[in-house]
């Protein structure tokens, strides 16, 4: 038996999300099936991150096992000839230890949240930003998002449905900037709670937009409480962007 | 009677290009839909290019005349309302003077051409830019680039169905550079050639995979003949970037 790291790159327009289930097309299926389609074999695939339905991906890894051993190159090159028409890519694929695990041995994700301010829609970012009329503040906002940092209870920006047994969780990064028309949200942690990205985002919009203080930030997460959340970002801003191991 | 100037954003995918035709949907033609559902008036639109179907523009520019006078806010507003859902949008509009024309007023048009290297092929890209597997020499391509500048017969650059009266130009810009797994080209002049651009991009790829030199591509200008010419680039990696007036 061996086990392959591939890193993936999608548009999670069309999926259900990650996951696989009862029904519609997920990002997890897709992969299995052209992975049974070129190797006969059907294992089931690892992902680093669980991302939603429309959120989308640069470099997701996941890990599977095949009796059979392959060349990484040609498993990529088979995959993405198999995942046709969908929108994902196998951008690249490594033979692993047996004690590799995606989503274990990850020790920092990487998301990205884009907000693209201005009057009119969004056109070639389409279903790829979170369109907002009005201007925001990238300054205040990046400087309040530095409340955020360090080992917390998030409970405040965790989603009902989320299975993490503990809602303490360490937040690296949060970096705001303003490119052009977008404010660019850089977040880094080993892991995250469900919705917990675009939990923050969608607060931290109120501080660009002058509706929360730094102070109202830091009150919502000493809340502990979903109610002191902010509406959450929509899936489509979301990226994820890299995940390290060891 | 009073004339606007609109600026506009489109992802030229779903189009049959800018141009009205008989049959199937132009940009042009969902421009002047738009106008006659807030304006009650038919006017005829007028772009600064007449972009081919595939290619997209960041910042076309177009304009036309109405017998009522109105707020140009109103009118991007009301015209982004009216485009939906088709991948269009009005950046700005400003009223400008009876002498202004989209076309004949323009003094130098800005396009950008991307070729994305890599072996896994596009996804949050897909239809937004020319896909190779190989490596380009961007450094070459960028130096060859340099023998199209200046006031040239442009004829092997040139599509069959092109009506310019003259093959001549006077090319200012063309610079090539890589950004990450991209190959970016831009191109500027006061006017070209039908297909010149997607013609000399679709040449100076074969400098960048090593079977042409920046001699072939001079000798292929030089000739004067379109059968010199290498393959055309597609659509999909084309941008209308920006156009100036005085």
């Amino acid at each position: 038996m061996s086990r392959y790291r591939i890193t993936i790159e999608y548009d999670g327009t069309p999926f259900i999300g990650w996951q696989r289930q009862a029904e519609g097309v997920s990002i997890q299926g897709a992969l299995e099936t052209a992975i049974r389609r070129f190797s006969g074999e059907a294992p089931g695939v690892r992902g680093a991150g669980r991302t939603d339905a429309g959120v989308h991906a640069l470099g997701q890894v996941a890990h599977f096992d095949l009796e059979k051993t392959w060349e990484p190159g040609r498993i990529r090159d088979a995959m993405n000839f198999h995942l046709r028409p969908n929108p994902i890519a196998v951008l690249s694929a490594a033979r692993v230890d047996d004690t590799f695990d995606a989503r274990f041995s990850a020790v920092k994700r990487h998301y990205e949240y884009r907000i693209l301010t201005r009057r009119s829609p969004p056109i070639l970012q389409r279903n790829r930003v979170w369109w907002t009329m009005r201007d925001l503040d990238a300054g205040a906002m990046h400087e309040a998002a530095q409340v955020l940092l360090g080992k917390h209870d998030f409970t405040t920006f965790r989603a009902a449905q989320c299975q993490a047994q503990s809602p303490v969780k360490t937040l690296d990064v949060f970096d705001v900037s303003r490119q052009g028309e977008e404010i660019v949200c850089r977040v880094s942690a080993r892991s995250f709670l469900h919705h917990q990205v675009r939990s923050m985002v969608g607060s931290l919009k109120l501080v660009g937009e002058g509706k929360w203080t730094r102070q109202d930030l830091a009150d919502s997460l000493e809340a502990a409480d979903r109610e002191a959340c902010g509406p959450v970002a929509p899936a489509a801003g979301l990226y994820l962007v890299r995940v390290d191991y060891e």
